[in-house]
């Protein structure tokens, strides 16, 4: 097996809708996904545009993808956010992940990137094994919180 | 008391980044703010800046500041991320924060965002109370994870 890791493009963003549709499935929520190919072009590819991603080839087909975008930290200044690293279901093994994962710290390294931070599912043990193999550390003294849109929305009209 | 909410200015980063320090010392680890007043003008009031303020202000005083920026939802789009919600010590329970809170998610509100999110410690439960008394969620199979920037260093470099 052989592919290559690229910057993906307009091009891709109908493949990798695939795959992030793929990954809402394996996390068992796949009627959360509301986003378009069409909301990926434009919020991708704008001159202010929301994120990058790296998108790995076998042949014509993109099996893999990783999605990021910068973040800030007040106590370490610009930092990078891996939203999704996602190799499609029998791909997988086979160091499409690891690939892109190199490929997206690579980036952060080069942009001088004082932090890269993610989540994971705490029942991802597959997972959290190897990221604390490439020395990253899960942090176990916070939660992430969430005020979704319906509940921004009441929140809103409510004060 | 009487106070102010508004758009922080450059000529506010020097007092914002006060604030991020008492913050730093509460939450425990006050040397690892490495961030400047200068990094803080030049990463906010860029053309391409990386995040926005609301500052609340007693008279001269700036009292408390929220730092916010936006992120991205590969099943949702454009969400807004709550960095840090500070108030200083002497005056909270005053209302400053919820008002800092409020403007934070009437911009997201007024954005379209499809999510405000943001990170807790999980021993600060009053805070968590107060974030589900307005219709957060706080998400239990969820961790994060950070690759620092020495284990970045390492890793690129061995790999």
């Amino acid at each position: 097996m052989s592919f290559i890791i690229r910057e993906g493009q307009k091009e891709d963003m109908k493949d990798v809708l695939v795959l992030i549709k793929e990954l809402a499935l394996f996390e068992k929520l796949p009627k959360e996904v509301e986003i378009t190919e069409e909301d990926l072009i434009k919020d991708g590819f704008s001159s202010h545009s929301k994120f990058k991603t790296f998108v790995a080839k076998e042949n014509k087909t993109i099996i893999g993808t990783a999605l990021f975008y910068e973040r800030y930290s007040t106590w370490k200044g610009r930092i990078i956010h891996l939203e999704d690293l996602i190799v499609t279901k029998e791909k997988r093994g086979l160091g499409v992940g690891l690939a892109l994962y190199k490929a997206v710290l690579q980036f952060a390294y080069n942009l001088g990137a004082k932090r890269v931070v993610w989540d994971v599912l705490s029942w991802n043990t597959n997972a959290i094994d190897f990221y604390k193999s490439t020395g990253a550390t899960i942090l176990d003294d916070w939660q992430v919180v969430h005020m979704r849109e319906k509940a921004l929305k009441n929140f809103i009209e409510g004060n």
